[in-house]
């Protein structure tokens, strides 16, 4: 029988520091950094640097422990030109699957001194923290309990990415420029038709969730995540439906079922450390009953290594 | 002008992975490991195994890297037996200063496979995880704001630890064969005069927090902590008033006065990440308005290096 520490270990799955295998793995790898700072953003595998068409604007320093590439550039505009440059060269010689998802929409390179932007499908090449916005929309049941019930989406079977698996009530990238709670106004409206005048009377920021996935053991890419988190509750009479063709219908669900829906892997990975995080602060996961309370709380909130302010 | 990053480096001051000095001084210090558990559960500066009067219970061994304390024992029976006698001595010896505060009370150690014990005075020298519950109890003002007002206790003025310092609504420690939230329902009665049937209705876990602290830079003792949450939202109509002599009197403070208080240092350090917990997830801190938010949230839930389950 799967644990929730089993999930979120898989999710978070970058060694941590202290495990036996964390020594070998980070040394391996190569640390990413911007002009002029000496902090390094991003953590890169071999087989990246090995195949990425770096340009002289990269300068790679394979006797330095760790490895190092430095961006050089003298502006940021010229950083922007460089990293996009570089991306898009990879991306038309179709070096890395994960760059057929490009989507015109770029990242602001969190914590970076300036104004500093990746294509979303190629941040995690470069091991790129990426920024999201997660809302869990909830109601009580009527009656005595005020039981917790949590409205999910279902993705729509013909949807490309995740068909059929649930999703959180609203979720999105933050694209470079605009604001979290900003996105999360665009993104409720689009995906689950909440108007903006309820938003901003009801909804409630309630911290951030982070997670460092790397994909199978180190081989694939390095994927550092850094999600802000809301909640909102709405009276029992509000319905969510959906506002584009990617969700099929909204269900409400106890808090029991979604916390055995994420144990049998039906939420999209990307969800399960933002539900944690609300199972937790609203008390559905009390240090009595999971076993692995701490430890998850910790988890959900993990140090990344990267500057994030 | 001091910032909230500040007051919290401040506490949870053992440096991180990755930091300048983590290597350096985490190679100094010894490794405390618990009979059959390959887990090491606490960290040992020099100076404390220098002091301690280890018996033969204790094999130090100075020449593995990093260097190890290992308790022999052949039931849990005689492990505590030879702590409790180890740090008796050390008291009677008057070895170290925190001793003078013995309390004949004793923590679990967190995460350990058996019943192992602690004299509270003496879980700091070993670097044994302590472990607490914090309740923050608050109301919303009356009329149209709903502006969070938090119920403050304020330290007497004669009390030997920490006087005239403001304080968390309940704390406490978890003494050991107690539950947590069964530890809280103690302590609200005891220090706030809370009634269990209003506990038991209205308390709710909402997660825990950690830290840790290396006093002095690490000249003093080394002092992991784990928290767990508790908020209790009351009505207007409810007042809080001392339940013993350590406290002079509650006041309501606003969610601001509180953060303003907490960079003033008026607050006890073990209070400091339990309220800006609080005040993420109620929205007071957002990640627009706090510079530092993402780190805040993080080192509020740091991963400890020992088990915690």
């Amino acid at each position: 029988m799967k644990t929730l520490l089993d999930v979120v270990k898989e999710i978070d799955s970058f060694p941590y520091h202290g495990s036996t295998d964390y020594n070998q793995f980070t040394d391996s790898l190569w640390r990413f950094y911007l002009p002029d700072d000496p902090r390094p953003h991003g953590y890169i595998p071999n087989f990246v640097a090995e195949t990425m068409p770096w340009t002289p604007d990269f300068h790679l320093d394979a006797s330095s422990v760790p490895k190092r590439i430095q961006l050089i550039a003298d502006s940021p505009a010229t950083a922007n030109k460089a990293i996009a440059s570089l991306l898009q060269t990879a991306r038309e010689r179709n070096l890395f699957p994960g760059l057929t998802g490009w989507r015109n929409e770029e990242y602001r390179v969190l914590g970076a001194k300036s104004d500093i932007r990746i294509e979303r499908a190629g941040a995690s090449l470069l091991g790129i923290t990426t920024t999201g916005v997660h809302m869990t929309v909830y109601t009580r049941s009527r009656g005595g309990s005020g039981q917790l019930l949590i409205w999910v989406p279902k993705r729509s079977a013909s949807t490309k990415v995740n068909p059929g698996k649930l999703d959180n009530s609203v979720a999105g990238g933050v694209p470079a420029g605009m604001q979290p709670f900003a996105c999360l106004l665009k993104e409720a409206a689009e995906e689950a038709s909440l108007p903006e005048e309820l938003m901003r009377r009801c909804a409630k920021a309630v911290g951030c969730v982070t997670e460092f996935s790397a994909k199978d053991g180190g081989k694939g890419v390095l994927a550092p995540s850094l999600k802000y988190v809301y909640d909102m509750e709405v009276d029992g009479e509000m319905e969510l439906r959906p506002g584009d063709d990617e969700v099929e219908e909204f269900r409400l669900m106890t808090a029991v079922e979604v916390k055995e829906s994420i144990l049998e892997g039906e939420f999209k990975p990307m969800c399960v450390m933002v539900l944690i995080d609300f199972l937790v602060r609203h008390g559905v996961l009390t240090c009595e009953d999971e076993r692995d309370y701490a430890e998850l709380v910790a988890r959900t909130h993990r140090y990344l290594p990267f500057p994030t302010s």
